[in-house]
């Protein structure tokens, strides 16, 4: 069985990564190892950055980064999602886009990986979608109740895990790292 | 005459910080180097990493890390505020604060420092006030026009240079850089 670390302190991922990966016959061990992120607009610099600084080990180790780029907020608050949902909270966006009709925006998740001989590698997923004018929904986490994929009708948080990951950023980034892991 | 060099793109900050050092016999020199930021709430470690990185040369090094934390918003923009100003701009710190009758937030600046020794210190400098209703004035830059610190009526942005540096977060962070180098 395929093995990969994956290094972060958000449960929400690793469920969801799992639900991808052990599927695929792919292992996800969960460890803790420091993630330094850097500030850049790019979440593939940062993903990059990140997976360069992680120690080698006897199997790839990876980290996620993840975020929510609002088109009429010119990608706001793009890599800064946690702390702006941290801060501003699912009302800050709602509020900021209050009256407005273009509402477009997308996911997007960039897994760094560093492999036990210390190459770094980068798969990305994105997901385009709307805002919606209001929370919904109970599952998921961080924008998940704003969020309604293309071709949805509901929230990523209304969905089952499931439903979800058929086409969330992070399931198509995971996917992409199954391919490599397994290919 | 004692020297600084300082990794900066940003000419307003070197007009400021030469404003406060130059009147007390320290020349400050202008260096392209590159300035490595984390993602962090904390300004001071962001710029200790910066610091941290840079190059040792034959004079002290340094570089500058400065943001807006307004208190009903949980310290947002905060080490986020030159991303959050070229994305949601003065408008969107106004608009989530609209009917908001709390409006403190004060204004943070951080020095850190690298000795040709290769030691890191770290100079900070802070200045409470208030939110204003709308933008005013066309001096400084980022913020200014939003900001009016305690005991004035002006914002940053309608003071001549001279004034906002009486009492600005950076002119007293650069103060006691001052006070370091000429110790």
């Amino acid at each position: 069985m395929a093995k990969i670390y994956f290094a972060t302190g958000n449960p929400h991922k690793i469920r969801e990564l799992a639900a991808v990966l052990e599927p695929l016959g792919i292992e996800l061990v969960p460890v803790r190892a420091e993630k330094l992120e850097i500030q850049s607009e790019s979440l593939e610099e940062i993903a990059r950055f990140a997976a360069q600084r992680l120690p080698e080990m006897d199997a790839p180790v990876a980290v996620e980064d993840a975020g929510l780029f609002v088109e009429k907020l010119r990608g706001f608050p793009g890599p800064y999602s946690s702390y702006v949902y941290k801060t501003l909270g699912l009302w800050g966006i709602l509020r900021l886009l209050e009256g407005v009709d273009e509402r477009r925006a997308y996911f997007e998740s960039a897994i760094g990986v560093k492999t036990p001989r210390g190459r770094v590698l980068v798969f990305k997923g994105r997901v385009h979608g709307t805002i919606t004018a209001e929370p919904r929904g109970k599952g998921g986490f961080g924008f998940d109740p704003i969020f309604v994929p293309e071709g949805a009708t509901k929230t990523f948080a209304e969905m089952r895990l499931s439903e979800k990951n058929m086409n969330s950023h992070r399931a198509r980034a995971a996917r992409a790292l199954a391919e490599w892991l397994l290919g």
